[in-house]
């Protein structure tokens, strides 16, 4: 069997997660048993939820325990097969962790999955037509239900989610606003993801001025919101929130190193009538398969074809990590092995 | 016609209402019209939405405008009718707002309806078996919902809406607890209204006392809550939220003055995947029928008996008013007029 290098996690952040809270350590890849399969990861995704389960604290995914392989998506090919349902070449989308290799059981429910790359590429299965397609779906779909020309907004619009989100909301006939850092991303959302408008959070960097931007790019005001970030830019949502609006609470990036991050008005969740729901797309698998049919229709179609950023190499995972943390990243982060 | 005495918003309070800010006056009362009805109004019902209507801002009812009769909910017998619907002696309830006397067009719908004390007291169409009782029915059943050995809580607990809240959830298999001010209101709570404990706010009067008393009152933690308060009471019920808890936030008498009242840490909504809705129940006229029917029945068994606090004469409802805001009431305000 080949050995398996691996990223751990080693010690816990305090404040802001750095590179040396990681290992990289190599081990052997055990024998396969009767049952189970052997998976060569091509690419395994960096999604922001990780840096919550670095924490030891209470959140909804449990903590990332230490000296164990960082947990996260990956997609493969099956190297070797003791299961009769996987053969070696068969191309998969699984929660590998950060290294080389896994053996998964075959038998688990939702462990390993064999997908079709005729019309989808490999990597689309951790990003548009993965977990982060299905986040944006679910929050879209089942919380902020949009009616044919309401306004829906995003933050962090240009990442893995975010450009999901734009072409689903297109797709039910809304105004699409997305937020997202610096000029060449507010301008790749017009340009490639169909949002109708997108602000500069760094342009707008504080209540007043995001409250004025969204003023102008919502003319009718909000209808929905799907929250990535947390902070100020949820106070000056509430500010432009319709009656009746509703908020999916997918993420609140910007307070995951512990900063408190208040919300200033929430007498508007009543004065607008709105609802505010948090989610998380794993506790709610009975809508994957609907979801990843649109998404994976809109991606054959060319409706969406979101850009991603590709580190090289499994050593260079916690750096890319870390970038993605602070939105250095270009769309979906990825971290290629092979 | 007789003289009708009444109340008007003289003008709009600058922070903390004051009773300057009303003004007892005298009108004729106009003949009527085909199809009118006057109506001698026997109470009027004092409650804290008014408060948000006297200010000039955005709320979710409109302003109440100044120089006019203030708006408010009233019970009392048809006087004089130009309505076949209406006939002299009917009982009825209505919005007559602040006055001795109310001239209503018959014909428009749900202005006047006319209501049966054979059980139920006729005061009690303004609290238990009214507005007050269908806002707190809405929250429990349509946003809450909860199951049977779920555990809610409620502010403001032994007001007209809390003491419904209780008979209803307990009607459902609830442990209910309540939140109120003083040892009087927390023993008639849980001696009188049913409610499983009862915590001081007056004692616990920090996030930090609150939470342990939220933790201590409900050892399963909280699956929903009924806000009618605001401020560290909903941050310390966060604290204590179990995963897929909700909010139905009905008020926030805290900030009516128009203090800010930040929620601290609404990360948490996502962290237990929590829904917080806000909702204002004259926007849901559809199930108006299907809880009286319940409040009613309640009533009517002697499982919702709640105590009122009345005032007497007109000139005392601005005094009152303030008082209620104040917490200084004994379950639903009203102002006795005959």
């Amino acid at each position: 069997m080949p050995n398996n290098p691996q990223i751990l996690l080693d010690n816990r952040p305090v404040g802001e997660a750095v590179v040396s809270n990681f290992k990289l350590v190599e081990a052997p890849t055990p024998a396969l048993q009767d049952g189970q399969v052997l998976v060569r990861h091509h690419y395994l995704s960096l999604d922001p939820y990780m840096r919550g389960r670095m924490n030891d604290s209470k959140s909804y995914a449990a903590s990332q325990p230490l000296g164990e392989v960082m947990l996260g998506g990956t997609v493969g090919v099956v190297e070797e097969s003791r299961h009769p349902k996987f053969q070696p070449g068969d191309q998969v989308v699984g929660m590998g962790g950060w290294q080389h290799y896994s053996v998964v059981d075959g038998n688990a429910p939702g462990m390993l999955r064999k997908v079709d790359t005729t019309h989808v590429p490999l990597s689309y299965y951790l990003g548009a037509v993965g977990m982060p397609g299905v986040t944006a779906w679910y929050g879209l779909v089942k919380i902020i239900n949009p009616k044919a020309g309401e306004t829906v907004v995003v933050s962090a619009a240009t990442g893995a989610v975010g450009s999901a989100f734009a072409a689903l909301a297109k797709a039910r006939g809304c105004r699409v606003v997305g937020i997202a850092g610096g000029p060449e991303k507010c301008a790749y959302a017009t340009n490639e993801l169909g949002f109708d408008a997108c602000i500069d959070y760094k342009v707008h960097s504080d209540l007043k001025s995001m409250s004025k931007a969204l003023k102008e790019a919502c003319p009718d005001g909000i209808d929905g919101y799907f929250e990535n970030v947390g902070g100020y830019l949820l106070d000056a949502v509430l500010l432009r929130a319709n009656a009746f609006a509703r908020v999916a609470v997918c993420g609140m990036i910007a307070g995951y190193d512990g900063q408190p991050l208040p919300l200033q008005n929430p007498a508007l969740i009543l004065i607008n009538r709105m609802k505010v729901e948090g989610f998380i797309v794993s506790e709610h698998m009975e809508v994957w398969p609907e979801a990843l049919a649109e998404l994976g229709g809109l991606v054959a179609q060319g409706k969406l074809r979101p850009r991603e950023t590709v580190a090289q190499g499994l050593a260079s995972a916690p750096e890319a990590f870390l970038g993605l943390l602070k939105g250095k990243n270009f769309g979906k982060q990825l971290v290629k092995l092979i």
